[in-house]
């Protein structure tokens, strides 16, 4: 994710650079940033000190307002369960900001209205705010029976999936247009899917499926309920720049500003592919694993799955994939 | 603590309601808490639904501002080692504010200028930023041989106290003097020391004098190091109202609306008295003595300590302590 998140603080820099109207925020002294699901860093601290210093330099190069340089709040946010003691301890003792940790869902309101003055988010907006109802329930079309996402968008699944990305982009749209101020950015890093791919098309629904398929085979062999493989599911949906678009559009408080692709990683290391894409799956998915299952299985389907990956490999590598980016701009507007 | 604190609840009422002008924060919306050592709760929560519930009906009572009800923000605020993760995840869920959790110690700067309208912090400021440098230098004439705290106001070790006080006091204040709103209110509830009382004269201080006591014959026991014991120091003061009014009036930016004792807690249980005065200082001081002597020693230790504190009753019931509460308001001055 390095590769995308440099070529992102390129991208911010210029936003910065381009789209900030410094003057309308010097009234207010203090600037506020945050990081919407931050994790426990340091990523966090190198994207928020980019940030800053764009902001700065910005101000630098508008006459007359150097003198009047704002403080930098920063504030950090992500779920309550995330280990924000972890993050607090590791904050840069040397930074120029104030510091605070917000723990909560982004899908819901989290800051006091037009108190913010700039929002990153990155490779966070893919976890949904829930997995969608109708997919776990056995009476419903949309039950997902033997798999654990959508594999495939024109069904009831699918759809189920969808709607649940346009309810909760909704939401995230709502609760920013009302905490950031007009004028004030939006920049998201987004883990999504090509315009005109479909789901089972994508190298992440590709990978959770063989991850679903060992989950069967460790059900068929006894080893998991298989009630237990139905009644679990990834809450993620990988969105497509068009369908980012459309929310925006549909929520009319924002500007696209700015909309790009992302270069991917390709990690080029000592380990073999199949490996580190399992230690990744596994890295992302590990707690909602052990919490479903319990973390005796995971060594084991962990193992299976990394075969299985290996197997399929040029099936993996037939799957599309981008990372995005996307500056909004709040409209002058209440 | 809790009489003490129901007690700070009606005076922080009263405070608000002839105290605060709320008029003059309107146009900021957002009206901001910060609790100044919160630990982990659930104290802060009553305490600040307390704030804001004088803000509200201050807010209602006064013509014309029904409409205009703010927004609340509150900062928690605790030393970076502090479990803000446990304080994140008992948060009420039907809280009416927007939290956030700032690390950091409060001798330092925590939160933007002007940026603050209530400041609350409740038995917290007897914590010193660190303890004095030269009790633990030997070759000071304020080493503190073979005790653990100042008994004796009058010498060098007392001085050295003082001096650390009144150096963090300032600190306290100048951060707050910039932090908080002109109008701004700080309201604080301090264990402290009666007026015209010696140090040595104060409970806290004999019971911190048995404890030095209790070290030093598990040091003669050769159980642990004596020069462990020369080098551990409580980073505590209990300062007097008198104190506090001439750090307030060095500082120069805040004017004392309110001065008043608290009553004094008087626990009535099942327990024992020395059980129970036990139990306070190990919950208060044990992280600091496992810290510093490993937790081997606890239990053997909190023995010891538990019996000298019945044998010597008396000499602790002969002690003056109180605890008092300053409400200061920040004046209309840069």
């Amino acid at each position: 994710m390095r590769v995308g998140a440099n070529a992102a603080t390129r991208l911010i820099i210029e936003a910065v650079a381009e789209t900030l109207d410094v003057e309308t925020f010097v009234s207010s002294h203090t600037f506020r940033i945050a990081d919407l699901g931050c994790s426990v860093g340091p990523n966090t601290f190198f994207a928020v000190q980019n940030i800053i210093e764009a902001v700065q330099s910005k101000h630098q190069c508008q006459e007359g307002l150097h003198s009047q340089l704002p403080e930098f709040q920063v504030l950090f946010n992500d779920h309550t369960l995330n280990d924000f003691n972890t993050l607090f301890a590791s904050l840069p003792p040397d930074r120029k900001y104030y510091a605070a940790g917000v723990p909560g869902s982004f899908y819901f309101r989290l800051f006091p209205n037009a108190s913010l003055h700039f929002v990153y988010s990155s490779y966070a907006i893919h976890w949904l705010s829930k997995v969608p109802k109708l997919v776990v329930d056995k009476s419903s079309p949309a039950w997902n029976k033997g798999r654990i996402h959508c594999s495939n968008s024109e069904d009831e699944v699918g759809k189920a999936y969808e709607a649940q990305y346009v309810e909760d982009m909704a939401c995230f749209l709502h609760a920013r247009a009302q905490e950031v101020v007009c004028g004030g950015l939006v920049a998201l890093i987004i883990t999504g899917r090509p315009n005109g791919i479909l789901h089972s098309q994508t190298t992440q629904n590709i990978i959770y499926d063989l991850l679903g398929s060992c989950l069967m085979d460790m059900a068929r062999k006894g080893i998991i309920n298989e009630e237990k493989v139905d009644s679990f599911n990834l809450p993620t949906y990988h969105m497509s720049p068009q369908e980012l678009e459309a929310a925006v559009d549909r929520n009319g408080y924002f500007s696209i500003e700015r909309m790009e692709d992302l270069p991917l990683s390709t990690e080029v290391g000592t380990l073999p592919r199949s490996q580190l894409l399992t230690s990744h799956v596994r890295a992302a998915l590990d707690g909602m694993i052990k919490a479903h299952f319990g973390d005796v299985i995971l060594d084991e389907l962990f193992d299976l799955f990394r075969k299985k990956i290996e197997e399929e490999m040029p099936m993996i590598e037939s799957g599309r994939t981008i990372n995005f980016f996307a500056l909004l701009r709040r409209k002058e507007m209440d």
